[in-house]
């Protein structure tokens, strides 16, 4: 498959004006263009531009709300509950996370329970913000409903991503950032498509049963939690603290934006702070961090090994002023452009490898 | 293999007999004594009374110091440092539930980084007297150096357990609990002795290559983390929350109790505690966290499913007034009791099974 590469500016005018033309306001549209971008600049394409002709979608239907803003409804000590009330998740994750700095600096350790929110993206757009501010981060959220527990059949879990994040003095922070079903629900949808079988101790059919065939999986089967009984248990008590703290919705009670684009998801999030300054001297903790990253890279003799985070970092980098994107990606947002007869950027080069 | 069966008190009386025979105080005997026995309570024999003896002769060896008291070295908001400067971790552990406790009513969110530390038995033991406070709590810890980041042969990480606990309506609390390894170093010494094969995905050997041979990964290779990458992933992020915040010392830098009785190993531990009232309502976020243990357990048509802590928390209300131990603890134990003129306790039965 061949991959056009674009200019990173030019991208982000075309997602801006796309989003201005669905009602967004240009602070929201701006961020929401910036947080697609930051994942495709970092190789995680599945929460990149792909996903903007399905957010204008959501945005006309009815799921998101454009103008809205999200509010303070709880506040006590380092403990602040925000109500996304339908806004994009990208605007009440930006509004948590300045709310999170601000409180860890004040409590040493703060968290923000979000509620009402949507689909925030990559999670570690965000934690790398408090990490540039010296906070560790760690963020939770609820999905719609795909996973069942490990021994289960029924979909009562989301793919509940966990984040985790510390701030290093190396080049990149250290960084964990996963989905906690063993697979991902495109590459099951993908494998449908093109036929092909997916692996082991990714899904079950509708009986329990594990299965190599992606059909049985999305037509009443489940997506598996990773790592079996523990990736579970981690996976329902992610559920557990991001919509009981947050009096967000389980999965059970949510239905994705994917599959109904009028769908309020209700999504809730939780997102701790802590403030290296409260723990001991700042330039210590991050040189032993930086410390750790260099260990994990150097456990095997051959310096395959990367720290968690470091490949994400490096494509960072080395996409900072242009990225590639599919070709299926570009074809719906060129549609999409021609739709608003806004003019579509010109590849800087054609079909490039990803 | 026997089991023979005996009563609660009688075995903390024992336990308690001895630790005071080694120079333990009253108060940290019958802590420590406490621990182990809720360990075996709940199944969780790894962490029971089998580890008496290895703490008697830590304790005369130097490696853990039964006067000592941990010291708050840090107060900022919500965050304390505590030195456990040697003392048993359950001693440490015992003082930073209780400074979390208070901290997360003040502050709403709390979190006590401790150093100085050695094991701390069972996570659970922890969070669940957080949850039994309507506290959630999240705890991670060092330990020695034993497994492998992913892809990787050099031990640089360490079991990196992890605890994540929530208060529930329900009969316990909804509690996942794991090392963050895929096997238990103790099947792989037990595979070694009994001369069988290690599962698939526990252990490299010293070149780093995937192997079923307990020898090999016990000798120059390592353990591996439990969940492939993902869990790789999460597995260092503990080694960083647990060892950088807490100004602890990594795995790499640690020789483990087992290995050299002497080790004053500074272990690490973070402990998070999030005060339920402090996010709303509490008696509607327990319900909605039995809520969640429900559909978990009806996550399969025939019920099969348990939600994370079912398990433990049946044997620890099955097991309150007696406890069965392999007959290799009693043996171990009794040698100690007739070494130091205490009585053994009677059985209450001979052999029921495991």
């Amino acid at each position: 498959m061949t991959s056009p590469r674009f200019g990173v500016d030019s991208l982000h005018d075309l997602a801006t004006s796309l989003l201005a033309r669905g009602g967004v306001g240009t602070d929201a549209a701006q961020l929401v263009a910036r947080s697609l971008l930051a994942a495709d600049r970092a190789g995680i394409f599945s929460h990149g531009l792909l996903r903007l002709p399905l957010y204008l979608e959501v945005v006309a239907a009815g799921g998101i709300d454009p103008t809205s803003e999200p509010v303070v409804v709880r506040k006590f000590g380092g403990v602040t509950v925000l109500d996304g009330r339908c806004a994009f998740g990208q605007v009440t994750m930006q509004r948590a996370v300045e709310l999170a700095t601000e409180s860890a600096r004040t409590h040493g350790i703060a968290t923000v329970a979000v509620q009402g929110s949507s689909h925030f993206g990559a999670g570690q757009f965000w934690t790398s913000q408090l990490a540039q501010q010296g906070i560790a981060g760690i963020l939770s959220s609820t999905t719609g409903p795909v996973a069942a527990p490990f021994g289960g059949s029924q979909p009562v879990l989301g793919t509940n991503p966990l984040t985790l994040s510390l701030p290093s003095a190396g080049e990149g922070p250290l960084v964990a950032d996963l989905a906690t079903t063993a697979g991902a629900y495109g590459k099951i949808v993908a494998a449908r498509n093109d036929g092909t079988e997916i692996p082991d101790g990714w899904g079950v059919d509708a009986a329990g049963t594990p299965t190599t065939d992606p059909g049985a999986v999305l037509d009443g089967g489940a997506l598996l939690p990773f790592g079996g009984h523990k990736g579970s248990g981690i996976a329902v008590l992610l559920e557990g603290l991001s919509a009981a703290l947050t009096s967000a919705s389980f999965a059970v009670n949510t239905v994705d934006i994917w599959q109904d684009q009028s769908s309020r998801m209700n999504t809730g999030h939780l997102l701790i702070a802590l403030d290296l300054a409260a723990f001991g001297d700042v330039d210590e903790i991050r040189a032993k961090v930086a410390q750790l990253q260099e260990e994990v890279r150097s456990s095997a003799p051959d310096g395959s090994v990367h720290s968690p985070g470091d490949l994400e970092h490096a494509h960072l980098t080395a996409n900072a002023d242009a990225v590639d994107l599919s070709e299926s990606t570009v074809e719906s947002l060129r549609a999409l452009a021609a739709l608003h007869d806004i003019p579509f950027p010109t590849p800087l080069t054609e079909g490039s490898s990803r």
